[in-house]
């Protein structure tokens, strides 16, 4: 009975994106218990709960996604109701207040880092990384460090304040390569006590510290500063807060890079159910968000979107935790990864592929400098081939993988 | 009498800027006129008119701009009262119709030819060039030249259209160096009769043509679209207007490249005397504007800051306005020019130099794809230092000055 209520409804809502339920192509819907289409109807949550608990498959999740995003889905009335109901309490409150964002922290940055290591590459970069020329992850990896190091010109001696430095790669590769010295900031604690052995030996220094602390932290000014992945937990609330942060701990003349995904369009919420299983509280800003928060305090000196290499970054930390499923399922955690586990991450995954695919999503760096530092003109960097990599750079790999700390 | 109580208050608006009345400082203001302090009291529309009028002098007048851009008179009653008044009438009206924008180009674009040739370099570039590497007027026309057209990547047979064309510089560079195909469209008579001559035996056209109007024009979607300093007269209310109409006149897979001047924050009014006397009903956009105006309909994938780059080009421009001042004056036009006008765009120069000299203003080159141009990575383009322009570019001088056409 409720079958022949239910389904229809999938299906007009599936309707034009040419992904069909029962069909026999890569991207069609193969349905192994009929609750996913009473599920469905809690729009895209519900879709992608159904998937976890394995009420359908689908053997290109990817494809499934592109035809979805790029067909008017997203704008049908019963989508509508469930985004209004969202943006009505992000506007209500403020979803990234300090115990909100220490619960990000815990939830999905303090999995144990063996899982992240099977996965990425070996600088444990966990954002976009930059495949020009190359379609390996771990050059394309060093690509991106080239390329931070670049625009904030880092050179010996400069202090550098990395906010969000996850696992310490980027806090490495800056002190190895170029002879910073470099504190990095982050709220989870599993990152911190793996960052901290990871830089050992480098004048390093890892705290645990919320950006709005860090006025009050006794830190002085910093030559460069650097947020790469993690404005995107911020929210658009706090923007103006953070850039007001950067100002106060920024010489007058140094330099800002902000690594962040971006939104095509303005949102003060993101998809209920990367909201509920991947990151809580966040969202990615759009173009107007930052740079209306960036006025009056910053000379926004280059802007570049490199949104498209996150469709093979997707795809490479995709098939690295597929291959190596065995290995992380064996893991010994308190909780061991299951098959929810599983399905959930390339749910995540795939979808993400596709919406940088639709140009949904972007990849900027912004390189900004304090109005009136004195400065001259900020000289772009030349995107760099992998066989123009400095020497150094190229053997500056890390000692021992992620996974071996 | 009125002395006594005028006197002071211009004194008041000057406290704290570093800039005296009488003082013997380069940068101090001479009286020749007591009406100075009357005609002050109408900020800073009455003090500009009262220096082109004569009634004061100052000998740096680039220096007294920028002191007092960098010291807090902008935000005193007095003038915020006049600005306010100012963004009401923008709010209430649309200062950009038709009508309006006619004016303009027949106010400072239709001034004779010759008199922008004795100050432009050879190129005819009214807009930022690019002194990397050269205090050469003309390598740094060329440079700005180069780099737009290898953002725009032009290719032997694209076609290209340039909206607000000027004198045709940039169309015929795009001709001659590229093999492009160049269609540009201004409002001015004058202009437009220039450049026909201009670009005579290329394959350009030049028609007199307003943005709003290119849908209906008949012409077909253009591989590739450029606006250099031209979206300054188009106001904030039609941003995203003009962005419609580029959408509309360019390939799916095409690339836009805006070249503006840009604000340090959002306003929907220009400096009043700018206003009555240069840029009639214009303004530079505020990033958050154009991003805002831009979503939806175009990936931005690069953003560049050149804005300091505008000091040294109004410099040169000054430079030469004044050493060419007795040619200017001698030009046999219906209108001579006359002292006031010389004063004029002394003051209009200098005041634009100390604006970016303290990053009020700054110059920015967006490059744009369409949303889901299936296109991939954009790969921005190295600024090219003067020792490595192409010979063909460099061989591409044109064969005779504005001044001589």
């Amino acid at each position: 009975m409720t079958n022949r209520v239910f389904k229809p409804l999938l299906e007009s809502l599936l309707a034009g994106s040419g992904v069909s339920i029962g069909g026999d192509r890569p991207w069609d819907i193969r349905v192994n218990r009929d609750r996913l289409y009473r599920r469905a109807l809690r729009g895209s949550l519900g879709i992608g709960e159904s998937y976890i608990d394995g009420d359908w498959d689908c053997d290109q999740l990817d494809e499934l996604f592109r035809r979805v995003l790029t067909s008017d889905i997203q704008h049908r009335p019963l989508l509508r109701a469930a985004g209004a109901l969202k943006r009505l309490q992000s506007r209500l409150t403020n979803l990234q207040t300090r115990r909100r964002s220490r619960a990000v922290a815990e939830e999905h940055y303090d999995i144990d880092h063996r899982m992240y290591a099977l996965f990425l590459g070996p600088w444990n970069q966990y954002t976009c990384c930059f495949f020009d020329g190359t379609d390996d992850l771990e050059r394309a990896e060093v690509l991106k460090l080239e390329m931070l190091c670049d625009k904030l010109e880092l050179k010996t001696g400069d202090r550098l304040l990395d906010i969000g430095c996850g696992w310490g790669g980027f806090a490495k590769y800056a002190a190895q390569t170029r002879g910073c010295e470099v504190t990095g900031i982050s709220l989870s604690a599993e990152q911190i006590r793996y960052a901290v052995n990871y830089t050992k030996g480098l004048p390093v220094t890892i705290r645990k510290l919320d950006y709005r602390d860090l006025p009050d932290s006794g830190l002085p000014p910093f030559d460069k500063i650097s947020i790469v992945g993690m404005i995107e937990h911020v929210g658009y609330r706090n923007y103006a807060g953070i850039m007001d942060v950067v100002h106060q701990m920024l010489k007058p003349d140094g330099l800002f890079l902000l690594h962040t995904i971006g939104n095509c369009e303005e949102t003060t919420v993101v998809d209920p159910w990367i909201e509920k299983y991947i990151f809580r509280n966040s969202m990615a800003p759009a173009m107007h968000q930052l740079s209306g928060a960036a006025e009056g305090r910053f000379v926004i000196e280059d802007w570049e979107n490199y949104g498209r290499y996150y469709v093979p970054t997707l795809q490479a930390w995709y098939d690295r935790f597929n291959a190596n499923w065995d290995r992380i399922r064996a893991l010994p955690t308190a909780k061991p990864f299951d098959e929810r586990f599983r399905r959930l991450w390339n749910y995540y995954l795939m979808s993400s592929k596709a919406a940088f695919e639709v140009e949904w999503l972007h990849l900027w760096q912004l390189v900004m400098t304090r109005r009136n530092s004195g400065r001259g003109v900020y000289r772009r960097v030349m995107r760099r081939s992998p066989d123009q990599l400095q020497p150094a750079a190229a053997q500056a790999a890390p000692k021992k993988a992620l996974e071996a700390a």
